[in-house]
C-alpha cells in the first residue's frame, strides 16, 4: 500500500501517539488512531467532512490553520494539509489568500451522491461501459410517448406541426440553390455562413444589440452553443452558478464530476439574486448560466431592476452571464423588457438564441453573441466540434430573414400561441382544482403547475398516460434536489381543441388525486415518498 | 512556499545532507543541493529527465524502486515518489505491478513543449483569453486565400464547384419537403432520421458490415464523430495512439494536455505496425486511430495482410480501434479493400464516414458503425452536443440514396477525379525536377510530394502563392516532430486545365529552389532551418 505510506509519516510514531489520542479542534474532537488501516489525513478529513454535514462546523466557519493544527495533534502538516486538499476538492472548504480557510457555502449544495459514482470508472476501456453510470432515459421514453398517435401531449416545448413553415422552407430553398447552390454545398466558415451573420446583425441592432461581425458565431442551436461554452470556457475544478430547476439539456451539459456547479433558487422574479450574490463574495465563479426571459420550465420573467441587478453583480465580481434568450420572442402579453446583452456596458453577457422556438428546430441554427475574445474561443471549439453549421438551414433563414418572412412568420404563430395560451389557462380555470396552483407566464410555450407536497408528479404522470395524456414532471428540470410536487404543462405544440380534453383530464385525475388524499391523508403521504415542498 | 515544504522533508538536515551530497544512480549521477530554492524532489526529477533525454537512460530501462533510490540518497521516500510521479505523469516513465518502474517508450513522443503552456493558464477567467495559446491560424488564412479568385489552389480536399450536386439536391429538397416536411422542421431525433439509418444499414450490408440499428449514429459529420469520442470515451490521462501525419482536424481533438498522445508513424503500408506492437505491449493504450484507406495526407493505403495483423493487435489487447474511412467511396484504380470494419469479428472498430468527400459538404451528415455500446455512449455525447442533426440534409441524402441516385453520382464523381488524378500526375511527370518525390495514391483526393530535406515547403508555399498557386505544407498534419520538407496537392477541387498550369508553376519554382541549393549548398541549408529528413 505504497500510497498510504506517503500519508503515515514516520515520526507519528516517534511522538509518543500510540492507538488513540483526542485533542480538541475548534469546537470539536478529531480522534486519531494510528492502528487502522486509514490513513491518518483520512481519518482527519472524515471526521471534518462529518463535522460539516452535521453542521457542527457551519458554513463561513474558519479552520484552524494546518500548521497550528498540525502541531496540536502531533502529526505532520503535510497530512493536515492533504485532509485539507481532499475537503477543498469536494467543494466542503476553500481558502481565501490571506484569510484563512473556512467551510464552503457549497458545502451545503455539492455532495451530490452521484458525483463518486462517476469518477470510480475511470479503469479499463469496456469495463467502464459494464460500469457506466444507470443513465435515465425515461425521459426519452417519455418524448417518444409523446408521438404516438392520439396521445395528447404537452410534455415537449416546440410548435405543432400544422403550424410548420413547410411551405416557406420549400421555396426559401429552391431560392438559395438556385442563387447560391454551389457554395451551400461545399465546407463552409467555422463562425457561420457571412449572409446569415449580416441579417443577425441587423436584427440584434434594431433590438439595441449593436454587433461586430467578429462578435457572433453560427451554432447548431443553443444547445452546441452551451456545450462549446462548457468545452471551451470552463476547466476542471471550476465553479458555475446554475439555475435550478432549468432546461434539462443544459445541466446535462455542465452536471459533470469535474464542474462545481452550484444550483440558484428560481424565484417569481427568476434567477435568486441574493443567493447569487453570496455565492459570488464566497467563491470565485466562473459562469453565471440564466434564462431570464421566460424561464424554462417555470416561465417566469426577471424584471428590469432584477435585470441591472443582475448586471452589477456580474460587473462587480467580473463574472461573465450566460443568457439563454431562446423563448425571448414569444412574448403574448405585458411590457417588452431588454435582453442582458442590450443591458451590458461591461461586455460580460454571452448572448444565445435560436430559431428552434420560432418554427424551424429541425434546421438546427443558433447563434451566440458575445466579445471577442470570446467567440474567438468559441469558434475554434465549434471548428473542433463539426467544422461549421450546416450551410442549407443558414441560407435558408437569411433567406426568410432578409425578405421579412421570418418576423413575418414569427408574429404570426405569436398570435396563434397566446390563443393557445388562453384556451390553456381557461381550461385550467375551469377543471383544476384550486390546490393546484398555475403560473400566469407573459410568454414561452409552458404553464408551470404546482401540486400539494403529497403529490408525486411521476406518480400522476403514469396515471395520466393510461387515460392519454402526458406532460413533463419537475424533476427533469432539477440537477439538484428535485422537486416531486410540480410540473411543466407545455401548450404549444397541442392542437385547441385538445388543449381543452387533455386540461380536462388532467383536472379529473388531480381532482380525484386530491380527494384521495383528503380521505387518507396519512396513507397518501407514505406514498408520496420523497415529495418535497 | 508551502507547496515546497511539503516535499523539503525535516529529516533531510537530520541526515547530515549538508551542502553537496553525490551518490551514484544506477548508471548516472544525481546531485542534491538542499542550500538550492528547488525542492530536493524536484532536483532529482529534473536530473532523471535530462538522464533520459540524453539517452544516459534507455527507453526500457529499469529505474531504482523509490524505496532503495531513497536509502542510497538518503532522503526521504516521499521525495523520490514525488519525483517519480511527476516523471510519469509527463509520460516518461512508467510503473508496471509486480514488474517495476522503466523508462517508458513514450519518452521519445511525450515532451511536446506546448504541453507545460496549456496547462499554466488554468487560473482567472479574462486571464486565461489573455494568456491563451497563440494558435496558429496560417491554416485558416491559407483555407481563406483559397478562396480569393484567380489563385489556383491545391490546398484543400473537397470537390470542384462546377461538380457539386446543385439540381439533385434542388429536387430532393423539395420532394421531402413536400412528402415529411412538418416533421423535418421539428426536433428529430438525437441518433438520426430514421429512414436515412435504414438506408445506410443496406449499404453497409452491402459493404459486408451488417449492422442493427442501435448500432448506427449519425453525426455532423466525421468531424463531429471524432469530437464525441473524444469527449465520451477518452479521459484524463488516456493513451491514444494516432497516425502522424493525419487530418488536422482530428489531432486538433486529440492534441490536449490531458490525453497522452501517441505519434504512430505512417509507412508506405500505413499506421506501423510494429511500432503499434510495441507501444501496445507497453501501455494501456484507450484508442487507436487510422485511416487505412487513402490516409490523409500522404494517400498511403494498408494492405490487407496488414489490416488483418492490425485487428489482431487489436483484439489481442482489447483496444478499439477508430477507422476514418472518409475517402474510401474514392478509388480509381487497384483492388478494392475491405474496410476493416468489414473484417472486425472482435467488435472493436469504430468506423466512421460521412457524405462531405463526394460532394455534400455543405450539408454536414456523416455516420458512426459500433458496438451497441459505443453507439449508447455517444448517442448521449450528440444529444449534449446539439441534440441532432439537421433533417433536411438527412432527408435529402437518404432520398438520394433510395432512388439510386446518390451511387450514380458517386460513380460519375470518381471518374472526373481520376481523370483529374491522371492529369495531375502527368504534369508532375513532365514538370517536377527528379528530386521531388510524388506518390502514386490508388484513390483519394491528394498527391504528397516530399522535397529534399534542405527545401522548407513553407518557405516554398510563400514563394508560390506569389505566383497565384498555393498548396498545404506537411507540417499542418504533424502534432508531433513537424516534417517540413513534403506537401499534399490535392487536385479534386482543380478544374483540369489549371491543374496543368499550376502544377508547371509548381514545377518551375521547385526546378529554381533546388538549382539554387546545389549552387550554394551550405547557404541554402542554413536557411532551411528546421528541416528534417
Amino acid at each position: 500500500m505504497d500510497y498510504l505510506a506517503l500519508y503515515i509519516l514516520p515520526e507519528m510514531s516517534d511522538i509518543g501517539l500510540d492507538h488513540q489520542s483526542i485533542r480538541r479542534f475548534g469546537p470539536v474532537l478529531i480522534t486519531l488512531d494510528a492502528s487502522l488501516d486509514k490513513p491518518l489525513y483520512a481519518q482527519i478529513r472524515d471526521q471534518i467532512r462529518d463535522r460539516i454535514s452535521s453542521g457542527a462546523l457551519k458554513i463561513g466557519e474558519r479552520l484552524e490553520p494546518s500548521r497550528e493544527l498540525a502541531k496540536r495533534l502531533g502529526v505532520h502538516r503535510t497530512t493536515v494539509s492533504n485532509a485539507y486538499a481532499d475537503l477543498e476538492a469536494d467543494g466542503l472548504i476553500q481558502g481565501t489568500v490571506g484569510r484563512g480557510t473556512f467551510v464552503s457555502p457549497l458545502a451545503a449544495d455539492l455532495r451530490r451522491p452521484s458525483a463518486p459514482a462517476r469518477r470510480a470508472h475511470q479503469d479499463v476501456f469496456w469495463q467502464s461501459f459494464l460500469a457506466q453510470e444507470q443513465r435515465d432515459d425515461s425521459l426519452g421514453r417519455l418524448m417518444a410517448s409523446a408521438l404516438e398517435p392520439g396521445v395528447i401531449s404537452f410534455a415537449t416545448a416546440h410548435g405543432p406541426d400544422d403550424l410548420t413553415p413547410v411551405d416557406l422552407v420549400r421555396r426559401a430553398t429552391d431560392a438559395v440553390l438556385r442563387r447560391d447552390g454551389a457554395k451551400l454545398l461545399q465546407y463552409g466558415s467555422s463562425d457561420g455562413y457571412a449572409p446569415l451573420k449580416a441579417y443577425l446583425q441587423s436584427r440584434a441592432r434594431r433590438d439595441g444589440i449593436p454587433l461586430e461581425a467578429d462578435e457572433l458565431l453560427i451554432t447548431n442551436g443553443c444547445q452546441q452553443a452551451l456545450d462549446l461554452i462548457r468545452h471551451s470556457l470552463v476547466e476542471a475544478g471550476d465553479v458555475v452558478v446554475c439555475e435550478n430547476p432549468t432546461y434539462t439539456g443544459l445541466w446535462n451539459i455542465f452536471d459533470s464530476s469535474d464542474v462545481r456547479l452550484i444550483a440558484a433558487p428560481v424565484t417569481p422574479d427568476g434567477l435568486d439574486l441574493d443567493f447569487l450574490a453570496a455565492v459570488l463574495e464566497q467563491n470565485k465563479v466562473k459562469l453565471i448560466l440564466t434564462s431570464p426571459t421566460f424561464h424554462n420550465p417555470t416561465g417566469v420573467t426577471m424584471p428590469l431592476a432584477a435585470r441591472k441587478r443582475l448586471l452589477e453583480l456580474a460587473a462587480r465580481h467580473q463574472v461573465p452571464i450566460v443568457e439563454d434568450d431562446i423563448y425571448g420572442a414569444l412574448r403574448y402579453r405585458g411590457r417588452e423588457l431588454p435582453p442582458l446583452k442590450a443591458l451590458d456596458t461591461a461586455g460580460l453577457v454571452i448572448y444565445l438564441n435560436s430559431f428552434s422556438k420560432v418554427g424551424f428546430s429541425g434546421l438546427r441554427v443558433g447563434w451566440v453573441a458575445a466579445s471577442r475574445r470570446v467567440i474567438e474561443r468559441l469558434r475554434w471549439a465549434k471548428q473542433r466540434a463539426d467544422i461549421h453549421t450546416n450551410m442549407l438551414g443558414q441560407a435558408v433563414l437569411e433567406d426568410l430573414g432578409r425578405h421579412g418572412v421570418l418576423d413575418k412568420f414569427i408574429r404570426r404563430i405569436r398570435k396563434e400561441y397566446a390563443a393557445k395560451l388562453e384556451t390553456a389557462e381557461r381550461a385550467v380555470a375551469q377543471y383544476f382544482p384550486p390546490q393546484a396552483r398555475v403560473t400566469q407566464p407573459e410568454g414561452g410555450m409552458a404553464l408551470w403547475v404546482e401540486l400539494p407536497a403529497a403529490l408525486d408528479a411521476g406518480a400522476l404522470l403514469a396515471k395520466a398516460q393510461d387515460r392519454g395524456v402526458i406532460f413533463a414532471p419537475a424533476r427533469y428540470f432539477y440537477f439538484h434536489n428535485p422537486r416531486h410536487n410540480a410540473f411543466r404543462l407545455c401548450f404549444s405544440a397541442v392542437p385547441n381543441a385538445q388543449i381543452e380534453s387533455g386540461v380536462r383530464i388532467l383536472g379529473e385525475l388531480l381532482h380525484e388525486e386530491i380527494g384521495r388524499l383528503s380521505r387518507g391523508k396519512s396513507a397518501a403521504r407514505a406514498d408520496a415518498g420523497v415529495a418535497l415542498v
